[in-house]
């Protein structure tokens, strides 16, 4: 897929509107942080991840700074996030399924801008989950919880297998929208399943 | 504003030796690490900003490993401090007012050095404030606090109004030295306010 | 050294998989994690070293990326760990030695990379210990534990000191494989010390 298209260019910045939602909606909730606190938890978690990936790609300056999209969706996002938070009662379930959303397409975008710069199938797909986990993980750190992808069984599972996906969607030369979708929502699908039934992988004895 | 020119080390390596100075002394006072411990914090709060800055914009290797002078105000600041730190009996104001030194160095020379790169204003602007906290977030977390970027009202803020001076002061043509150090010195002032008047921003309800 | 050599390839693939059982058993022990937070956390430890060197370097992408017998030694130190965890009664020992022996061949090969991409001697022995520590701290930090750099009297002083026995050779114009054991071995030697008769560094009054 052409990272400079239209098509992948709304896929990345949904993931960074989702986490930045999320980012915004988990310091208000966990870690009751003012507004400066909400936008800038927000904006990490919607542009960690991107950030990681662009670094590990050798695509420097990141997207961040090459495009002004990416800073003005992550803090809009966070800015919405702090104003609606006030309507809502519950944000355990919105805060749930945004993080699933990022997590999802991020794990696409990341991996076919892998494919774009050369990497391998197998680290293609490692680099999608990277960018899927990256935000969420620099969030849980700064806020001093343990990661999601360390405790939560069905996490990067699903990031890998949406990026795998989507990188055999491209190599069998299906064109990019279906594949990318697919991978997206395969991930989306397995990641609330995960939630919804609290499934965990294996644990040692 | 040329980031080869005297000038412009003098302002980022005397925000590395507040840095550093401020990392050391708090290694000290909140962690109680042994004389390791309290140089290698020291080092990476005076470091971490600038690293971040030049990963960032692609200027690698950071000018850390480029130009001997880093380390070696890096270190020599932690081991100052390590020393200097038998003589003091109270250690909070010094420290406050270390990391409002650093914070307003970084904002000013992480965004000049972000427009001479090529990026955007609102990008310099930016990156001169994620040049500042990073450091000192590198610290927090770890050390296992909540970083000041997220909990302080006006930390960011001031960080971003001193790059916007600083930045506005470039575009306008203005020679270098005034517009960085009036950067520096209003975010200086806002930080140092926000401190003594305990300012917080609004929280959500 | 040659960082293409079979025996760089060595050193360094050797440092991968001794971090990453020792992440993986750091992930059982410590933090009891399922098997994906476990292969995650020794996958993050044994290649997060060499991702920050290849950063810092502008080697990128990293050579987790280039070549794929990082991911895949780091995924099977992980699984093997996982599995050999069963039978083992106390891991704190393997546990420390492993750490240990991956902090010994970082330590060299992260300050011979910086040597052949032209840093100066010093900036090469600092990258070495970043490079010794790098993965180790970002698995204290996801699992909320205060860095072993930084309380840990004799950590950062080993992967300096073996750094500086292996540069020390390549400059002296010793052949690669020996300085570089030499260099690993000291390391390795002081570490233990340290940690058998729990040496400390000054602390501060």
């Amino acid at each position: 897929m052409d990272t400079s298209s239209p098509t992948y260019l709304v896929l990345d910045l949904t993931g960074t509107f989702a986490f930045a939602l999320n980012g915004a909606l988990t310091a208000i909730r966990v870690a009751r942080l003012d507004i400066v606190g909400v936008v800038t938890l927000g904006m990490l978690t919607a542009l960690g991840g991107g950030m990681v990936r662009d670094t590990l790609l050798d695509a420097l300056p990141p997207a961040t700074f090459r495009d002004w999209h990416y800073l003005t969706v992550a803090a809009g996002g966070s800015l919405v996030a702090f104003m609606a938070s006030r309507s809502l009662d519950r944000l355990a379930t919105p805060i749930l399924m945004l993080d699933a959303a990022g997590l999802s397409l991020f794990a696409v975008s990341g991996a076919l801008k892998g494919l774009e710069f050369g990497i391998g199938f197998g680290q293609a797909v490692i680099l999608g989950a990277i960018t899927a986990v990256g935000g969420g993980t620099l969030r849980d750190v700064l806020i001093r919880e343990i990661p999601s992808v360390l405790t939560s069984g069905l996490y990067a599972i699903p990031a890998l297998v949406g990026a795998f996906v989507a990188v055999t969607g491209d190599r069998l030369g299906i064109s990019d929208l279906p594949s990318a979708v697919t991978g997206a929502v395969v991930c989306f699908i397995i990641r609330m399943l995960g939630v919804r039934f609290d499934v965990h992988a294996p644990r040692p004895r």
